[in-house]
């Protein structure tokens, strides 16, 4: 460091406020300032509410990643083993593709240390999926995590406390304060914890959609933008795909079913969107990671991985030594199991054109699959399995999806609303196309 | 109030983020939930940062103002005396308007309930200059305050505890968030204190220049147009004159000097500047009160009680109704004196060219006639007198100013500074008008 230049909340505030650009220096003051309590909660939000309205350059943005990355631990995997390369999602209705990817692209040779996020809302977390997986334990000290990612190829754990302190404290202030609407403030969120992850490439799943975060295009492609551009500034080579999440992806939404839908795809079976989508992000990452040079060598390797049960296999080395029935991955039906079913059938014939990702999540979260608040428990057996979806034909009567709940009457309470999610008309009309487009420096 | 609409603090955030306007309603709900706690200071310091960045109407800011009125006592004055009138200044250097003022309007028949602050960095506060006078008590109950109004016809207090606390607090946050620069928060702040006097129409001193908190035209002219708007969108008749503050105001800096200085202004001497400063806004006083129609006739009815000594005896009785020594209105000798003296020579022969009120501030401040925390006990002695002003000749050696210090060291350590703040040239430059331009609606 140079010099002893002396820093005060109050001036940061007030340059940002002014729409100047923070020095470097600044930023990697004020993050662990904030952590320390020196810059109040009170101070830090009206910066935040400056950066909402002001913006940030990506030298900025790139400095408080770091910032943040640097308030807590690090993992540390070493040099020996594959490629380091993880995938993150920015979140949506029935994404269960880590669960899919990462024993997947472990089986291909990287290594992926894949540290994931709780639900809220209407999206769920993997974190919630893989606890549904009798005794898994998502809670490991980042030690432990980083010998598994180098004993297994992966490991999936949640947060831990040590992670990235200043970006759970900022979040925290963020969500009560207005001030998660932000580009720069989500990127420096979602790449301080990876960036903590020890990678080599980072592949971003940018989810838009009704069913997403982020709605519109323009708003999607300016955080994917801005997120592979900050983590390659940031020193790992980061790339993005746009996915579309108007629609649930895969044909389940809720936690156990879709733990199980996601071995199905282990397995070789499994919704054709969802194996779609974890093999384009998986050739990201193999492209990524080195591993091969064209996406037609990828989907060989991966195809392969999936077929001689390779694939599998690394999931039930991995749900085991992390204390969990490894029996689950190839015989889902263990998993915990709903009480109750509910059909709900079509009122008339024809095919299906529609069907509401928000709406079907918001099903979901009222039978109990999910949290509005981050201290609400969870139940890990309720959702809803998706008998038909767009550009299918379903018959007067037919059952177009299932709902499994606690108890009868949450499950019939929920059935209208579930059928309002569908719409069905007498013309075919194709399923838009799920890859919407690449960003990349 | 109709029905029961639901506010929180996230959603008028959120609104005031994206640049909307705020229902009245909403603001009446806002201010005294962030008095109550239930609104967090953290989630008020973003709000506050998006309304210096996104503003706030007329409208909005009138609601603020009167929300913060009402979250305190407000005066009650009744509708039998003469009209009820304040003025209100910005704050300068050597600014004692407000003493010479108020016994002034009261001997011409208004009634003129003044609840001043104190001074902070470099400008003074009419109370600190107040309690230079042995005994004088500017601590008292809104209640009493009320009585002397309607005897004296004028009281002069400090901000009581129980006066527009939702300000109080509310102006604690801005200092340290960086949210003190906001047009709409400005103004709020200063009518809700305003607004709590009963008043019928109130006078606006903006001061403009390098002594004042508005260094720009611009800057003055926009916040004296915000607060004569709003003040009379609040149903107080509000109009504003812009004064120049460049060159302190009369010949003194310092509390025990400055209200010396004022009276002899009430004994009809002072200096020129101070006389015309009190006699523009008296009159426009008069005139919002309805006392006089014309300028001239309020010319006229001030000089009158001034020369019949009835403005300085209304100052005498209320002296003592406040717990003052009275003899000091007649006998200024009797405040209190600095120990030591140091005058500052000229070095050269010429006409006083420039005088900079900030550097004389600072030199009053180091001296200890100001403070720079609000916690800082102030010295009512000590100061400075500025024997010669701009416009005025001056021989090599002869004396620029005298210092009045509480000993010796410190007197002689700010000569150079002091000496400093004067530009001395060969030609007479006649000194720019005092007052720049009236504002009302």
């Amino acid at each position: 460091m140079k010099g002893t230049q002396r820093f005060t909340a109050l001036s940061l505030i007030a340059q940002k406020r002014d729409g100047g650009e923070l020095a470097v220096e600044a930023i990697r003051w004020l993050v662990p300032a904030y952590v320390s309590g020196e810059v109040t909660d009170y101070q830090m939000a009206a910066f935040a509410m400056a950066v909402v309205l002001r913006g940030m350059t990506p030298r900025e943005t790139a400095a408080l990643t770091l910032a943040m990355r640097d308030s807590g631990k690090l993992a540390r995997l070493g040099k020996r083993g594959g490629p380091k390369v993880d995938k993150h999602s920015t979140g949506g209705v029935g994404d269960k593709v880590s669960i899919c990817l990462a024993p997947l692209m472990a089986a291909c040779g990287l290594r992926v240390p894949m540290i994931s996020g709780r639900g809220l809302g209407h999206t769920g977390g993997t974190l919630d999926k893989l606890e549904a997986i009798p005794g898994f334990r998502v809670n490991l000290p980042l030690a432990r995590f980083s010998r598994l990612v180098n004993t297994h190829g992966f490991s999936l754990i949640g947060q831990t406390a040590d992670l990235a302190p200043a970006d759970r404290k900022l979040y925290a202030l963020r969500d009560v304060t207005g001030t998660v609407e932000s580009i720069p403030l989500i990127t420096a969120s979602i790449l301080s914890k990876k960036l903590a992850e020890d990678l080599d490439a980072l592949v971003l799943d940018v989810k838009v959609g009704r069913g997403a975060f982020m709605k519109t295009l323009d708003d999607a492609r300016a955080l994917a933008r801005s997120i592979v551009r900050v983590g390659t500034l940031a020193g790992v080579p980061t790339s993005a795909v746009l996915t579309r999440m108007d629609v649930p992806l895969g044909r389940t939404v809720g936690n156990a079913l879709e733990t199980a839908e996601a071995f199905e795809v282990l397995a070789g079976g499994g919704p054709d969107d969802l194996v779609e989508c974890t093999l384009v992000l998986g050739a990201e990452m193999l492209r990524a990671g080195g591993v091969v040079k064209s996406d037609a060598a990828a989907q060989g390797l991966m195809r392969d991985a999936i077929a001689s049960g390779r694939a599998a296999a690394k999931m039930e080395a991995l749900v085991k030594a992390q204390g969990g029935d490894a029996r689950v991955v190839r015989e889902p039906d263990r998993l915990p199991r709903a009480p109750q079913r509910a059909s709900v059938q079509a009122a008339r014939s024809g095919f299906v054109q529609d069907l509401d990702a928000l709406a079907v999540a918001q099903v979901a979260l009222r039978l109990g699959a999910g949290r509005t608040r981050a201290d609400q428990a969870i139940d890990p057996r309720v959702g809803v399995v998706l008998v038909k979806k767009p550009g299918e034909r379903v018959e007067r009567g037919e059952t177009l999806a299932e709902i499994h709940a606690a108890d009868s009457r949450s499950g019939r309470r929920e059935a209208a609303a579930l059928l309002a999610a569908f719409r069905v008309g007498a013309h075919k009309q194709n399923a838009r196309a799920l890859v919407i487009e690449r960003i990349a420096r």
